[in-house]
């Protein structure tokens, strides 16, 4: 039995999660003509879910594992997309995006709130091999565009190889064939220059 | 085992799709500043899928449903996007489509093209639960976001409820719940002039 203003308010969730589409991240779209949104970020991995799960280091559960890259970046609608770059902005990062969560996840019904909470901490957290398999998918996916883009955003920021193995270290928990192949991206992009070897 | 060349193709297949965050449609954003791309319209509907599939009036497999709206429009980064109310483009539609679904899906790995054509053909069917849900989902969304901004998509293009009712009349096979919902927010826009009520 429906409770009372269920559906009302999973529609209001759904009309303010409408904003995440104009949250926009530091890489580009593959032609290099604009930056890309979270909507779209997230669209991307939920499809890397369904063709790549075959390579997670463990049996991962799809669904649950699509749900969570979905859902992932939503905080960002209050907090922001903190460049993984930005040493400063990833000092406040936790707290601005545990106030999001609060909020917005908080529009819910409180059984999916906590579903929705459950999964977006579960990520955070990466310790799963759900979670470690949607933290390699954030991971590898930039890395594709960036490569894709003859490191564009890279260029622009002035990245060193060391950055991107640093933000890259667990990237093999989740996968060791997919961070066996971005390591080979990182390479290709060291020597042709887009990327700052500084090793 | 991994067979030569798989990941490669896998790897192409998903920044090809890419081009999908560039095929517009005529909805407008919640917020009225620009048009919805087609990456944005299928995260937005896969996330519908992750909340409201308890209004189904089947019982659905939510793993399928959701793959199914996360790749039933990337046909359109060939064939482009048909707008609903768009009669002349609509004849030709269904050819335009089939060419693009060879092509696009045809970078896959031979599993996993079959696999994505068939949910795409069983989309375009609309005769499994699975569809039939999609298929509201794909209607609602858009109806969502036109009610959100006063009708703006439906005001640049003179739209009139017999069109909307045309377009909405398989709506209630996969959830009478949220086409009666859906129904309202007709009725609503009808009264205030952002549809023109024709009946």
């Amino acid at each position: 039995m429906e409770t009372e203003g269920r559906l009302e308010k999973q529609l209001h969730f759904l009309m303010e999660t409408d904003k995440i589409k104009q949250v926009f991240r530091q890489t580009y779209l593959s032609d290099g003509s604009r930056k890309e949104n979270d909507a779209e970020h997230s669209w991307h991995l939920a499809l890397m879910c369904a063709l790549l799960a075959e390579y997670a280091n463990e049996s991962i559960d799809t669904l649950r594992t699509m749900t969570m890259v979905l859902i992932h970046d939503i905080i960002e609608i209050d907090a922001g997309d903190t460049y993984a770059y930005d040493e400063a902005g990833n000092v406040t990062k936790r707290e601005r995006e545990v106030k999001a969560a609060d909020r917005i996840f908080g529009l819910l019904p409180a059984d999916q709130e906590a579903y929705f909470r459950e999964l977006w901490e579960e990520f955070e957290a990466g310790q799963t091999p759900e979670a470690k398999f949607a933290l390699t998918l954030d991971k590898v996916q930039p890395l594709l565009l960036n490569d894709a883009t003859e490191g564009k955003s890279w260029k622009e920021h002035g990245i060193r190889v060391s950055q991107v193995l640093k933000r890259n270290e667990k990237t093999v928990e989740g996968s060791s064939r997919l961070w066996e192949h971005a390591r080979g991206l990182i390479e290709k992009n060291a020597k042709l220059g887009k990327l700052r070897d500084d090793r």
